[in-house]
């Protein structure tokens, strides 16, 4: 059959068949899991609903039950890649809403960043896949829009101070985004402090100056680590 | 045949069998354009060098006379993402031995930016396909590490003088690259400019302070415009 290549080649990496990885995960996670390991290494067009069944260890019925197409497990893993920093930026307004727009964007960046330096596979490697434009996708383009948006909010709030050109009010989000390209660094203190130095570079490239930078990490160490409102 | 969907979704967009469309170009130079258009629209794993073949007009067997497999083509489409840059490095070194590491790091990512911007096709796009890990792949892996390096080496060489965390040295070739992300911003005055805007962003990052830049902008200008050396 066409998919057997595909089957051999994720088998040969990892045998996943029938046994369930991680204990505690639920159903849909394993999927999204599995899916997210095939689609970044075998590749998305390479990968089947079957394949990632058969990965998990259920049957492609069972799978369908809680996606309807392999797009509907793209999007929901594109999802996890935005989702959780639009959620800290609302959350930051309702616990902090006195901060200023470097302050913002330097917590942002910082936050985004590590999200998308620590997933268990490189999501955001996705991004650029020739299907993703399908508007079938539409529910992750609209939320990573909003995303890019509350960047630029901030932005365009730094240069409006420093008097750095405009059109770099758009950098900071790619520059965050960027981070993908960063993903196969080795583990250790450098890929940690990453995100951090990403978020320096974010408020810099705006015109803060370095005298500013030092309160503006004090301040996002602070806001970070602020439990989640109910 | 497997090949039928990618052929008629390919064929939907502009039929381009038996007709060539740009009069000039090489039958290498024409495989080349064909195939990048397919990779970046249609997807990599899902287009055959039959489909590449059939869309310039030629047969199967002649593309063969020109590149052995597909990954052949995906190498040469990747070096002419690196190439230019890579040579325009060494004619810096001939033709303005002096200049120093913020000048040679702004004229280094304006013209690198320009070349990422400028390409008919979004073809680093392709730098994160998983099908790129391959070692068949390894001339484009080396020349975009020798990019990377001349990169880090004026970023250091920055760094040094203005007393930025080294960490730093390292995102003016990530913040170019990131302009794959914005392939896809229309045509215009502000297309046109943002190379520019992001070779003043890679000198920000490292510290250098506005009042220099204006200077910075001029000097590239200069070097930019120098012609090849024969």
């Amino acid at each position: 059959m066409g998919h057997d290549d595909t089957m051999s080649l994720a088998r040969a990496g990892r045998p996943r068949l029938h046994t369930q990885r991680r204990p505690g995960l639920t159903a849909r996670d394993e999927i999204l899991d599995a899916a997210g390991e095939l689609f970044t290494t075998v590749g998305y067009a390479a990968t089947s609903t079957r394949t990632i069944a058969e990965w998990v260890g259920i049957r492609q019925a069972s799978l369908y039950h809680y996606f309807k197409t392999k797009d509907d497990i793209l999007c929901a893993l594109l999802n996890q890649t935005v989702t959780p920093s639009l959620r800290f930026v609302g959350r930051l307004a309702d616990t902090h809403p006195a901060l200023s727009a470097p302050e913002r964007l330097h917590a942002l960046a910082a936050f985004d960043g590590e999200q998308l330096l620590s997933g268990r596979w490189n999501l955001g490697a996705l991004y650029l896949l020739p299907e993703l434009r399908d508007s079938r996708l539409e529910p992750f383009w609209s939320d990573r829009e909003r995303l890019r948006l509350h960047y630029l909010e901030c932005g365009r709030g730094v240069v409006a101070q420093t008097g750095v050109n405009e059109v770099a009010a758009g950098l900071p989000f790619h520059l965050v985004e960027s981070l993908v390209n960063m993903w196969a660094m080795p583990p250790g203190p450098g890929r940690v402090e990453l995100p951090l130095h990403v978020a320096d570079a974010c408020v810099r490239i705006l015109g803060v100056p370095d005298a500013e930078i030092a309160a503006l990490r004090e301040r996002t160490g602070e806001v970070i680590s602020v439990p989640a409102v109910r």
